[in-house]
């Protein structure tokens, strides 16, 4: 199990669909910043189930509280504990499945890895577990909008077949997305979206989706070749919630198809900076932010628990068919906007603050730095 | 700069397109492992320019050298030092382009990052500095086979707009994949695409392409939830490569279309085993290896370096006309296969090795072992 | 800050002397342990403030809740999310001394560092914050002890100049060590020392303090060349305590006056293993653990916050005489026994994990392993 | 094997004391700095075994080339590659001693946890290894000093029983260091030190040891708690030193000995910041240097390979008597010296970048940065 993320801004999650609580440590969050619960709250409050009747109807409040870190509500450098309890769990609702792992779902894996599973819902494996991750991205996203202006707006660009159409990354906002319980921002396409996902609730099946992302404002420079570059650690972030099968930056799969005469960003003078004419780069040259809206779009596989009958095998490889029970989402994707987000700011804080030691490593004196007051 | 990836199997390259040396250190290859410089070369032949005219003319030989941690062909646990020696270096070719920053390339953001940048080629940001990566895959590779049995092809599955087909992941090998020079297994596609790449190449011009990877016989287990999944860390390894856009594994964006019920992959006894009878899933559940074939996609953007005439803008904003020098591949994807086997094989060996001490950390009595002598 | 210790074995603690909470996610404990409260109270009740009248008055049950990670009373490989709520807060007491950085406590160091500190106690750098490490260290004990036999015992070597004298290394356990609230074993020395701290206490003033520790039944292997040493962790995990401010391990700083021919250990055949028939050594060779018991030596100095009137600068550099209020230790080392016992166990259980990788890593084949069955 | 060191810069070393080469990449430097193997040559010739008749006769010119990541002269930002090759290796020295663990020695430990261990002389064991981090070390030293005016130091604080007495921590240099071979300050304990270390050298014995050092002018606000605090770190970086048995930092284990009244360092106004009178904190409070004088000393035990007759045992068990063959150092400290300075400057340099990301990380503006640019 590795429930820790980031370098310098590192968070350390816990949790499972059935425990008493789930929450964060964010360690490394810059000292002196406003904080309090209010801050984490609407974030959480997008992602909590039973926001709507297109997502599970399982009912969490998933208030958060602030354990340590914070005094006088101003961060202090220090860790910041993160906890929201659990209160609507009926781990009787899987008893019946327990001898048949669900099909594409992490019952089998979990058990043979671990030897141990959490006999009710998905453990560890429950889209619970983001819980955590939202709370901590919503503390990075407070500071590098303060710090920087830092925008980060994601929607869903796909539900099923139905596509979102065109989306102006230099003008979409939070309130446009959330104007749809489905949160696309083509209303006529969230209409058809959140009829689809109603008619794959009613049949107990599941529908997957696409999440679209844009993060303006980003600092020219995050990302740490070779490794470490910024969409490797997009890619690793939203590769590693749960139902993601697909990442793309920029041009993505469709820039496989192109030119490179076509496809190069031609740079021009924007302001204060160089910036470039078309953005099939998706803001990011060599890894590295160039200060061009950042966007990219992340596949997530319908959900696989479904009440509809499947024919498989048990744990021991005996046929049998499961109708699975317990209270699922039958599209993730509307709940999966503040989660994409959420991981999005822990990618750019950490990379943030990896370059800041960066800059003022060079070689420019700073005489006058009070940071060097000792020297 | 982040030149590190791994955590137990920690590999450390080093290297840019125009100084003495390229390389890598392996820290935590397991002792007791035959190990020569035979074992490195057939990769790092593969990747090694000059190789066919559908490849930049630079041509380097890439001998690998053993510095350390092998003695009398047996790796001893310690780390193994590898060194290439750059030999066909032309710093002279870049002069001209001094002034102005490569459309899409690393220029603009290295030099703003870091203040500095690399005079001559791509520096950090050239393929050059993925020699060091293949050279610590192939042994990777090597463990992964002798222990386990993994085998893991990569081919070129599109270039621009024309696409392999159906490729047959449990019998596709190398020496499928090496019968063309583009590293396609369709023998048909295969010609049309070089004879793409082939007239890019003489319009000065570049594509792009994508590379199919499976990896066969990969252990049930592997994978780190929740944010070190085997998904995540195979993008992260993927996004780090020069001129990758996007990942995809098993149904990937495709699977984003469908419905739970159609994309469930049933259970069914394999052997031994748990296997599931279709492979949506990719070979991963929940992040962890469930025993099938785990197979993914990489999508490559054209090279950025073009003879074509590009509008562009110098480092200070100046209206520019570039028509860039240098040796450069017109498409990256056949050399690319090789390259993405590789970090395969990085991210499948240390999360393999995490995996094994958890197992053997379980609670059942290990008696016998010698490794409980002192207990 | 970093507050995360340990490479598999991942320990995140959070808190300070007067926020809501304290405590800890331990990441990577193997699944299959029993696993409750109780198996933790004990070390926290031997850490606790206000356990006998040699320790600070402030009062604290510190009860330990698990928040996660553990179902049925077993471990599932999951975070364990562990938390003790603080109790006992009086930030009140520290009013008066906003405007004088304490001598020798972190104050001006924090205050410089983060530009921010918590106003009452000593914030992060209370020794509150070590609630955390025990409640962590518990579960290590309890999984190396299972697991291997290994018993950790740490005692009070010297209070002062008072001197606890010979311990015999292969029989000293907690019992003997708890016979006193000093905890030191030789009973007149611990009388003694008990009654040079209340003296200290009645003054107003403090006193500092060694412990020593051994730990029994290690296997032999632990331990990573070249940085990651034993007793480089060791010494890490003793240095990084409050208060702490030397380490030796085996002959320590007496073996520097020693020649080689007088220091060497010479093997000899201890039942199924190769031992040694001195131990200078420490139960450390190279780096690694030789099966002979581990002992180190920890020096604490005496607590910085002391009620004596002291002669003294405000931050802004004026003169100022402080008397520090609040409850305090006069002598920490009788509640450093069980932190250092803890931080010895966070220590070997990563190392543990670390090692178990590579031994099952090697070339020998491992064809019955459930583990490769999916091979 | 754990080879790498640091967060941000971060060191891999490779290298055993008998294959082609030695040497490290250092990685996360920051760029811009003038650097060329002039300015890492010094201390490898300080370190370099056969430079008096005090040190092993073993003759090794240790000259080191840079591989990667400087460009005409300047550092790029990018991993540099160091190398240094073995000339003077005598494997055949150590044929006879295959079958005896030397006491003392890694031989017995390293079979033991790898399963195969380097046939001669120490493998990885040996004190070679040190030279990729000397290497490293010096570029670290460079860069602080250029930025921050750090100096360290180190001396020989005893050989045996021999102690160097009084050292001036604020004015003592490498200069008044190395005018003994011994490298002790005090001439007169220099002259006995050297005399005592040449008698056991003729006796075929070895000696132990304790190395002083002080780092001057380093920056307040340095040091990660709670777990890596700057005493912390320095102790793990000490103790992973060949040889080394203990450290102590400010008043160390005397400091256990006094009374907080005597031991708290009262602040008092030096310059443009809060200073100490005393210095028994040994420059840190808190884990976070005060801008005071950093010092601390390691104790190292006399070599263990020594050429007197051994009582000992086989690997098997059976009785034998070691007369141990090979060139080794009859003390260690003397070359000690550069490679303790060269571990505290690799320590303080990382502490320095993870500081400086927090301190531009704070929410003063920074609208004139050109870091933002594009923001």
């Amino acid at each position: 199990m590795s429930s820790v993320f980031g370098t310098i801004f590192r968070v350390s999650t816990f949790g499972e669909s059935h425990c008493p609580a789930v929450g964060a440590i964010v360690d490394g969050c810059p000292p002196g910043m406003e904080l309090g619960e209010a801050d984490i709250q609407p974030q959480l409050d997008r992602r909590r189930p039973g926001q709507s009747d297109l997502t599970t109807p399982r009912n969490e409040q998933d208030l958060v509280t602030i354990l340590s870190g914070v005094e006088n509500g101003i961060t202090l450098g220090t860790p910041i504990g993160l906890m929201v309890h659990n209160r609507d769990q009926r781990p009787g609702d899987y008893e019946e499945m327990q001898g048949i792992p669900r099909p594409s779902h992490a019952d089998y894996t979990y058990q043979v890895k671990y030897g141990f599973r959490a006999e009710s819902g998905g453990g560890r494996a429950s889209a619970r577990e983001t819980v955590g991750r939202v709370a901590a991205g919503a503390i990075a996203e407070k500071f590098l909008l303060q710090r920087c202006g830092v925008q980060i707006v994601a929607w869903v660009d796909a539900v099923g077949h139905l596509e979102a159409g065109a989306v102006d990354m230099e003008s979409i906002t939070r309130q446009i997305v959330d104007a749809s319980a489905v949160r696309s921002p083509n209303q006529l396409a969230a209409k058809a979206m959140a009829e689809l996902i109603a008619g794959v609730r009613d049949n107990n099946d599941s529908v997957g989706g696409v999440v679209g992302c844009v993060c303006r404002n980003v600092p020219v420079g995050l990302g740490e070749p070779v490794f470490d570059k910024l969409e490797a650690m997009l890619a690793h972030a939203m590769l590693s919630l749960p139902a993601s099968k697909g990442f793309e930056i920029g041009s993505g799969f469709s820039g496989s198809r192109m030119l490179g005469s076509a496809h190069n960003d031609p740079f021009v003078q924007k302001g204060a900076r160089l910036g470039t004419l078309t953005n099939y780069s998706g803001g990011v040259q060599g890894g590295i932010s160039n200060g061009e809206p950042i966007y990219f779009r992340v596949a997530f596989k319908p959900p696989a628990t479904i009440g509809v009958k499947q024919k498989t095998a048990t744990f021991e490889g005996a046929d049998a068919v499961l109708e699975a029970k317990g209270r699922h989402d039958p599209c993730i994707v509307p709940r999966a906007v503040p989660i994409v987000e959420s991981m999005a700011a822990l990618v750019i804080m950490d990379l943030l603050l990896r370059q800041e030691s960066r800059v003022r490593g060079g070689n420019i004196p700073e005489v006058n730095s009070p940071f060097n007051k000792g020297a």
